[in-house]
């Protein structure tokens, strides 16, 4: 059989845990915590089971979630999401992305994705016969340039993809930024998919700018959020988006067509969590702690690097210890050094001129501690 | 935004299911069951989080639970699938048959189906820009007519999809309808896909022929399977497929893409749970009496029916009660009787002659007696 997708392989994040198991490495690749989840959201699982959720769900999501959704983003991002309507509880934000492609690409439709980004982009615009139009981030803020987003913009553009807090980058769009694209898509028909999942990890005291916030992205916009990455659980596979109405209508069709339904007691879980707000809150606190300890205890180190403003990554430069490329680099330290971290360039990012490593922070202070211990010596 | 699938409306077992809670009928639509999945086996989630699975799992699948999977198919139906590279775990048998298709099915494709059919394939297919061709099951019996399959192949043709048992049916293929396809199907390069999630659901002493016992089925078959429909728990929403290596390494490339990994802590506990046999072995004859009860429950009422032989469904003749198409008979039922049962021309069946309504039979007794009631009494 002929491939639909001849260029896939096997997704990095699969190959770096599996070499990380396999070496006993410290793996800072992938990117989950290696602590626990709250105890109190097991045992609300376990409740749930108990309580007989153990059938079906509503395709779109248990109804008391998907109005603890909608709650959660007009108190943060002053928008209001029908939870009837506009609302879909998904089997992880990576099924969200897919079936938010999925609803809208057509043969020939091209997407505008700023690069580097998510490695499961790009093959689900392919295989919707679409065509990728990639905007490279600028310079070492990896900064947006908005006019050449602009002139990229064509007849058969029908999306474009934002990722803040940014995979791998660390960096965050601000107001202006938000601002400026919602300047960029007045009077288009293109749809704005933005991917939030990392909303609740953002340092520094930067604001999360999601596009909920502004009216002319809103309107357009598909968000992708992610529990997993929130709760510390992201093997429970839960994620969800909101869209207006007409789009979401689409986007609930590949919905019942992929997955029908989403895991029914996590749902359960997830919705009496969510009524307390804390836990997303003091998110950013506590990954910024873990983002300090980490920078600090390599400060001694040959690498070179930018703090990360958000998500749990931090980008790493090592163009004073090697000349290998990323990959290769990547590896080596993997297999003789036994840290596992994630090589850049996978996320399709001209990596040339910036060598670079992904370590992921989501990590036991001692795990950090450890993996400093070996950087620092290179 | 023009829609990919404008065709496509909220699948009948949502509606239903939700006209049921309405009505506060008895719900004997959409498939599940309304008694609880094994004690046991929610103890085993409980201790999977415990123990700390709760981050991503192996995008293809937990190890233990591939194996396990491997070992049950060698033991029933003789076929060896390496659970390195021919087994991948699915969220929900829907994303397996999704994934399935997706991952061949090119535009200006074919892909024969045997209707009526469950109401996720022709979406699917169209998605991906395949044409279905329909092959309509034949008199009472709903059996297939493999010369009129046969006539159906042309160049274009890249996937046949078969489902035994079948829902809505309860018809289950024979071993000469396996050896009459497998004949068909010599030198072909036509992609078999056998949705075979009722495979432990079959009655009257029969045998699920599964297309992995008959060599030239199995070169070429994707099968999909469900624990959800096995185990009680359809909303643990986990299922696999496995084919080989060359089809299983193309569907991977989507599943990655499209949800990335399942649910963790429900992979540990069916990896478990599957070391003992038991359960899946005794369920037909747990099943069979389910619907013998219901059988009998309705003998004395106006509706006609030829036993259901495999799957959890009945289908019931209502010809002698009413002129009304299934649809208006389905929508009244619920609403004046309080009994939701689906119309079985959702899947795109030729009602025209047999006009019939599918119930699920996977209720508690007391259920199936108060249904009874209402169906004896039209
Ligand atoms: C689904 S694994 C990829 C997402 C992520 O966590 C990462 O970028 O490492
Ligand atoms: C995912 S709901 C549809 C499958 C099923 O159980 C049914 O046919 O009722």
């Amino acid at each position: 059989q002929s491939s639909k997708l001849p260029e896939n392989k096997t997704s990095i994040f699969s190959v770096m845990s599996k070499m990380a198991n396999q070496h006993k490495a410290i793996n800072l690749s992938q990117g989950f915590p290696n602590f626990e989840t709250d105890k109190k959201l097991k045992k609300l699982v376990t409740r749930a089971m108990k309580e007989g959720y153990n059938q079906y769900p509503p395709a779109l999501g248990v109804k008391e979630l998907r109005e603890e959704i909608s709650k959660k983003i007009k108190n943060l991002y002053n928008h209001t999401y029908d939870p009837e309507t506009e609302i879909c509880v998904t089997a992880g934000a990576t099924q969200a992305l897919y079936s938010a492609i999925t609803a809208f690409v057509l043969p020939g439709d091209e997407v505008i994705v700023l690069k580097p980004a998510y490695d499961s982009y790009e093959p689900t615009i392919r295989l919707n016969g679409g065509k990728p139009v990639l905007v490279q981030l600028k310079g070492e803020n990896y900064e947006a340039d908005w006019d050449e987003v602009r002139s990229k913009i064509s007849d058969r553009t029908k999306m474009l993809i934002i990722n803040t807090p940014h995979n791998p980058t660390g960096t965050v769009l601000s107001q202006e930024d938000m601002q400026k694209l919602e300047d960029i898509l007045k009077g288009t028909n293109i749809i704005l998919l933005s991917d939030e999942v990392y909303e609740h990890l953002i340092f520094d005291g930067l604001q999360h700018q999601s596009a909920a916030r502004f009216p002319g992205l809103a309107e357009r916009a598909i968000i992708c959020a992610s529990f997993g990455k929130t709760f510390h659980n992201t093997g429970w596979k839960t994620g969800y988006c909101v869209a207006p109405k007409p789009l979401m209508k689409e986007i609930w069709k590949v919905h019942e067509i992929t997955v029908f339904s989403v895991n029914h007691p996590m749902q359960k879980a997830y919705a009496e969590y969510l009524k307390t707000p804390e836990p997303y809150l003091e998110l950013s606190k506590f990954y910024q702690k873990k983002r300090d300890l980490f920078l600090n205890l390599i400060s001694s180190s040959r690498f070179k690097c930018k703090a990360s403003s958000g998500t749990y990554f931090q980008l790493l430069n090592y163009s004073d210890i090697t000349d290998e490329n990323d990959v290769e680099f990547a590896e080596r330290l993997v297999k003789e050094k036994g840290l596992a971290a994630i090589p850049v360039s996978v996320f399709n990012i001209n990596n040339k001129d910036h060598k670079q490593l992904r370590f992921c922070f989501a990590k036991t202070d001692e795990t950090l501690e450890k993996a400093a211990e070996i950087l620092c010596k290179l």
